[in-house]
């Protein structure tokens, strides 16, 4: 299988210690090979494993047993964890770059990401929102055509709108972004993780799904009817749901991903139930991208404390899926 | 220690089947004597285990061992588990009533409350949003100035706005609102829960508890002014947190009750942890009142398959928080 490649992220952050860290656990976790993107030298300021510079993705397989394989990228300048520069924003831009490229090109199978400072990539004139747009634009996709996905080991969940205050969110909700949304979900369970007929349920957005129109509007005007034409397109789509009662392990076992309407209705009960092995997997992409789902951690970043949880299942998950894809298309 | 008071709730709902399966694990799950108050014959109607009926709560404490003690109500007519009806929906309202005021008298220790069919009240001229607000009045107390606690074995959540609209939640939100649920609390987790120094987390409202206002105003404007004067006042107030991370193990281990903005911000991480044994404990009123938290579920009234799990812990807490008030007043 084509190795995976991963962008270390900003050399301050704990990005080069849980890459090097899942390596350490490549056998113990069965990891297929994946090559580190970035600079080396943010690796050795963290850890003493052995690390080896590669220049073709082709050299992965064969080092990956006895070496963490790193593509280096230009000198990162002065690295201090924890404290972040303009000079680690551009290696971790350089180095997001050079890592989708090479999956865009087959080189590699998907692209791993780990955190970056937004802060210091928009001093750089970084002018996405994150690495996902990035991403997406280098992939020749509108960012609002892709979705984001977060997965646990129990649990998939899709936010239909993110960043955003919560005041905003009932005036965001549509029809059509619904749609969009979970007909991206549902191409997307299918391609990457072969689920033939994904079943997708989707959250009320106000409390006990807003009773009939009670407790608002929302789910009678624009929920129900997105559900209804999704199921007449064919798509297993359920709900809306009390939000509530929908986490629960029984609950769970009923669908594939929740479609949720906001932020924190997808990431609490993710978080509450997977806080170190939750993966962001970017869907609608030509090429498979996962990404842990937490930060630079720059608080603790050169301590050794860092958890590489997240990163080790995203790895897994992006092999997985490419897994699925090569499948699929053979 | 005094008996508690279980008021069966709607005859035709599993309210009958769980007393009496709490009954049945008295031992297994070491609880206090309680009775119940409703109608015996809609316990007879679900479960064949002894019933021995009382006409004083002294009395229960002697019977407890060998039979379920139930101190009756009128006659429910005709109780079809499933379909509730009028006559269904007095008796409940009678056995909270009765249960209530048998609390208040100190003839009970506290009034544990199984679920009623609020339609069904509503239809014989019940002028209360639920049980909790018919409590509070015949306690003398302004429904406003209660509080309603849910709380699972490893996590207590307060939701300070509730059954509205999402839509509602960003205008209801109010600095004497937080500062007034977040005080009823501290005092109830002291005086029922024997926490000298409660510690209370507040949420924030908007994702990533609105970075600093770029996600939202009402962490910088409400919350945190809330949270400075609750800790002039010596309460361990903390927050605003990005609600996204304060329900994991660890954080959970950081405060003993949540304070949260909205509805599903509080019940998604209790149900998604403690679906089963989710207990309402009311706080505020001069009288101990818990109750599962969950509804009539006609749906499977009869079937004897109704999990016992919250109304099990209901009564625990129940007595839990009976024994801390009469020792805090010895």
């Amino acid at each position: 299988m084509t190795p995976l490649a991963v962008a270390l992220g900003d050399p301050a952050g704990i990005g080069p210690e849980i890459v090097a860290k899942a390596w350490e656990a490549r056998d113990q976790a069965e990891l297929r090979p994946f090559f580190a993107v970035g600079d080396p030298r943010s690796i050795g300021r963290i850890w003493n494993g052995p690390v080896e510079r590669i220049d073709d993705p082709i050299e992965a397989e064969r080092v990956f047993a006895r070496a963490l394989p790193v593509i280096p990228v230009h000198d990162a300048g002065e690295i201090e964890p924890g404290n972040p520069d303009l000079a680690g924003a551009r290696c971790s831009l350089d180095s997001l770059e050079l890592a989708a490229g090479l999956a865009r090109a087959g080189g590699a199978g998907a692209v791993v990401t780990a955190p970056v400072s937004k802060a210091q990539l928009y001093a750089i004139g970084f002018a996405h929102p994150g690495q996902t747009e990035f991403i997406a634009e280098r992939c020749g996709v509108a960012g609002d055509n892709t979705v984001m996905m977060l997965a646990g080991p129990s649990l998939r969940v899709v936010p239909v709108t993110t960043h955003v205050p919560i005041s905003a969110v009932p005036d965001m909700l549509s029809i059509e972004l619904l749609l969009a949304k979970a007909r991206t979900t549902a191409r997307g369970l299918t391609r990457s993780f072969g689920i033939q007929r994904p079943r997708l349920a989707f959250a009320g957005l106000n409390p006990h799904a807003g009773e009939q129109g009670a407790l608002g509007r929302e789910e009678v005007d624009i929920i129900e009817p997105a559900v209804c034409i999704l199921r007449d397109e064919g798509i297993d789509a359920t709900g809306p749901f009390a939000s509530d009662t929908l986490f629960d392990a029984r609950a769970r076992a009923n669908y594939d991903a929740a479609i949720c309407m906001y932020h924190d209705q997808a990431l609490i009960p993710l978080k509450t139930l997977h806080f170190d092995e939750g993966v962001n997997m970017t869907l609608g992409l030509p090429i498979v991208r996962t990404a842990p789902d937490h930060g630079t951690a720059f608080a603790i970043a050169g301590r050794s404390v860092a958890n590489p949880g997240a990163m080790i299942a995203a790895i897994r998950m992006a092999a997985d899926a490419a897994r699925h894809r090569a499948f699929a298309e053979a």
